[in-house]
C-alpha cells in the first residue's frame, strides 16, 4: 500500500472539528448539544443576495473570468472606497473563500521552507494552508491577561530570519475578538518595512466591531503600498459561509500577478456565489446596525456569564464575533470531552473547542477554549448555566 | 519591496490564455475571434440544476459539510453505482472543482520534491497544482502519429525513482482526446502494483466517449483499491463549469483521511453549487445522447476540416472535446499569435491554443496547437476556413 505524505501525516485535526465524535455520542444518547464551537451565525443572509439567486437566468451555468467576475470586482472597488480604501480594479482578486486566498497568498510570497511569523492564537487554518504551501508558520504568543494585545515588537523583531517572507494578523481577530489599533498596526508597518516583509491581514470581521472601537485596514498605512496584502470574504459580512467568496487585495502588482497565475490554474472562483455576493454589496448599514446590535447583545450575555463564573476569566471581545476563556480545569479538552460524554443539564450540553489547536507553541492555551457568540440569546443564557454547573461537577477542576 | 516566490515566477501562464491580449487587440480592431482555444461548451446546463438554483429556499446560505452535503454524496455513490463503480459513501469527498481535488490529492500522497509521471501532453493546469504542493511532474511522451496512445510501460518504467509517488493520466484526454483501452488500463495497474504508486486518473469527460468506444474507470481495476484516485467534476458533464463541483473517489481509507484534513482546512464547498449538482444527477441519458451526436457532429467537422489542409494532421479523437493538431508552421504559438494580430477572413479570425504548454519536455509540440470543438457547427466550419487561409497566408509556413 502506497505511503500517504509525510506532510499530510503532520496535518493537525482542526480544533472546532477534533470532538464531534463526542458530540455525535452525546446527540445519539439523546442529549440536545448547544455548539459554541463553530462560526457559522444564525443571522440571516440579506434578502438582495438571495433574490440574485431566485433570479439567476444564464441557461449555461459558465466559468467567471479567473480573477472573478469584473463587475462583481468594480463593485468591490466601491465598496472599498466607502471605506476610505481607494484601490484600482487590478488590486483586487476574487477568490474561492478567505481560505483559497490565503493558500494564494502563501504560496505567492514564500518558497517551501519559509516562514511567516504570526500572533498565537490564531485561526488553526493557516497552519493547514502552511503545511500546504510548505510555509513554517512561526508563532509569537499574544496573552488572555492583557485581552489578546499586539506583543511588544521586540518579541516579533527576535523571531525574524532571512527566511521570514511575512506577518500575519486576523484583524478583527478569529479565535481573540480583539481588534488592534491604529497605533498597534503602525508598529507593524515599521517592522515590515525595516525587514523588507509582507504583512498580510485578514479582515474579514471588519464590520464587527463594537463599543465605538473602529477598524483600520493595513490598506491605508502610509508607505506600506508594496507590502500590505488584505484577505476578506463575505462568508460572515453577509453571513453566506456556504458561497466560499473572498478576495485578495494588494498593490503590489509582482504579488497581484503571481496570485493570478494560481487563479487561472483552479479556472475560477464559483460563479452563481458571485452574483450573490455582488448583489449583496447593497446591503444597507441597517443591516449591519441590527447585525452589530445582536452581537453585542450576545458577547454580553455570553461573557458576563462566563466570567459571574468562579474561576473564569474571559476578557470582553472588541471584534469578530468569538470569546477565548480561561476555564479553572486540568485540561480544557478533557473538560470539554467530559462535557460531550458525561455531562448534561436538563437534557442539553455544549461543545467548546479547546484552545490549544489555536497555539503552535506546544502546551500553549491548554486550559483556555475557544466560544462563537452566534447563536440566540436564549441559547447562550443557556450554555453559561450548562458550564457553570458542569465546572461545579468536573472531576478535574482546579477550583 | 519583498520578493514573491521563486516558485511563483516558474508557475508558467496557461497556454490557453496566453494569446488573450493578443485576442483582445483583435477585437479592438473590429475582428471576431472563433475562440477554440478554451473548453467552455455551449451546451445548456440541465434545466433540472438551474431549477434547484431558482428554488432554493434556505434563509442562511450556510457551509455544508467539509466533504459536501451527505445528500448530494449519497447521490454521487448511486451515480457511480449505475455505471458499475461501486463505492461507500466514505469513498468520496466534494470538492471545489476537479481542480481542488487535484491539488488534495497531491498534498495528500507527495512531499515537497516527490514526483508524478504524467504522459505528456497533459492538462497545463497540472503544472499548477504541481508547483503548488512542491511535486515535481515528471512527463513521458505519448505521440501525435500513435493518437496519443499509452506510452510502451518500459518508457514508465525508465522515469521511476525512489521519489515517484504516482501515475497520472486524463482519460479520455484532455488536450489529447484519447480513451485508454481496458488493456492500457490494466498495463497502468501492473505498472503501479509493481512499484507500489498510486494511479490517478482525471475521468471527468466519462460521459464523452464516441464511435461505440466504451470509458473504463480505474476504480473497477482489481487489485486497485488502495492505489487508486479519480477526480472528477460536474463542469463538462452537465455544462456547468461555473459551479466549481468536483470530487475525488478513492477506497484508501489513509488516503481518504489524509484529503478530509484539506477539505477541513477550506471549511467546505460551495453550498448552492452542490445543490445545482444534486439536482443535476438526475439527468437523463436522453441528454447525453443529444449531447454526443452534437459533438460527434462537431468533433468530424473540425477534424475532417483540418485533415483537408494540407500539411495538416489530425487524429480523430475518441473521447472529450478536444483535438489536437499539427500545423505546416515553423512555431504554433507564432502562428496563433499572428492570427490574432495580423489575419483575417471577413472581418473574423480564430484564437487557438498553442501546444507547446500542454508538454513537460522542452521544445515537445512547438508546432501542435490545441482546439476545442465546443461551438456550434457553422462557427467550427468558419474556423476550418479561416485556419485554411490562413496556413497560405502566414509568413512562417513550411509548405
Amino acid at each position: 500500500m502506497p505511503a500517504i505524505s509525510i506532510k499530510g501525516q503532520t496535518m493537525p485535526e482542526s480544533p472546532i472539528r477534533k470532538l464531534v465524535p463526542f458530540a455525535e455520542r452525546a446527540k445519539e444518547k439523546g442529549r440536545d448539544v448547544i455548539h459554541l464551537n463553530i462560526g457559522q451565525p444564525d443571522i440571516e443572509t440579506p434578502q438582495v443576495a438571495l433574490d440574485a439567486i431566485h433570479d439567476f437566468t444564464d441557461k449555461v451555468l459558465e466559468y467567471s473570468h479567473s480573477a472573478g467576475f469584473e463587475s462583481y470586482r468594480k463593485g468591490l472597488v466601491e465598496y472599498y472606497g466607502k471605506l476610505g480604501i481607494h484601490i484600482g480594479l487590478d488590486e483586487v482578486i476574487v477568490s474561492t473563500g478567505g481560505s483559497e486566498g490565503i493558500l494564494f497568498t502563501m504560496n505567492s510570497i514564500c518558497d517551501p521552507g519559509d516562514e511567516i511569523i504570526i500572533p498565537e492564537p490564531f485561526y488553526a487554518n493557516y497552519n493547514g494552508f502552511g503545511i500546504s504551501s510548505g510555509v513554517t508558520v512561526v508563532p509569537v504568543t499574544s496573552r488572555i491577561e492583557e485581552s489578546f494585545a499586539l506583543p511588544s515588537i521586540l518579541e516579533f523583531e527576535r523571531l525574524v530570519t532571512s527566511r521570514t517572507k511575512a506577518i500575519m494578523i486576523c484583524n478583527p481577530g478569529n479565535p481573540t475578538g480583539y481588534l488592534y489599533s491604529k497605533e498597534e498596526l503602525e508598529k507593524l508597518r515599521d517592522l515590515a518595512l525595516k525587514y523588507d516583509l509582507f504583512l498580510i491581514a485578514d479582515e474579514v470581521y471588519r464590520e464587527f466591531a463594537y463599543d465605538g472601537h473602529v477598524p483600520h485596514s493595513i490598506l491605508n498605512l502610509d508607505g506600506l503600498e508594496e507590502h500590505a496584502i488584505v484577505i476578506d470574504s463575505v462568508s460572515k459580512r453577509y453571513s453566506m459561509c456556504g458561497a466560499r467568496i473572498g478576495c485578495v487585495v494588494s498593490r503590489n502588482a509582482a504579488f497581484m500577478s503571481t496570485v493570478m497565475k494560481y487563479a487561472q490554474a483552479r479556472l475560477s472562483p464559483p460563479t452563481i456565489a458571485q452574483v450573490a455576493s455582488e448583489a449583496a454589496l447593497s446591503t444597507g448599514p441597517e443591516y449591519f446596525d441590527a447585525v452589530k446590535t445582536d452581537y453585542i447583545n450576545r458577547r454580553n450575555i455570553l461573557v458576563d456569564g462566563l466570567n459571574s463564573i468562579e474561576g473564569v476569566f474571559c476578557p470582553k471581545p472588541t471584534g469578530a464575533f468569538y470569546a477565548m476563556a480561561q476555564l479553572p480545569v486540568d485540561s480544557a479538552e478533557r473538560f470539554a470531552q467530559w462535557m460531550l460524554s458525561t455531562f448534561e443539564l436538563e437534557g442539553e450540553t455544549v461543545m467548546i473547542a479547546p484552545a490549544e489547536g489555536f497555539y503552535a507553541t506546544p502546551g500553549m492555551g491548554a486550559n483556555q477554549v475557544r466560544l462563537a457568540y452566534v447563536l440566540k440569546p436564549e441559547k447562550l443564557e443557556k450554555a453559561v448555566e450548562i458550564m457553570r454547573a458542569a465546572l461545579k461537577r468536573y472531576p478535574g477542576t482546579l477550583l
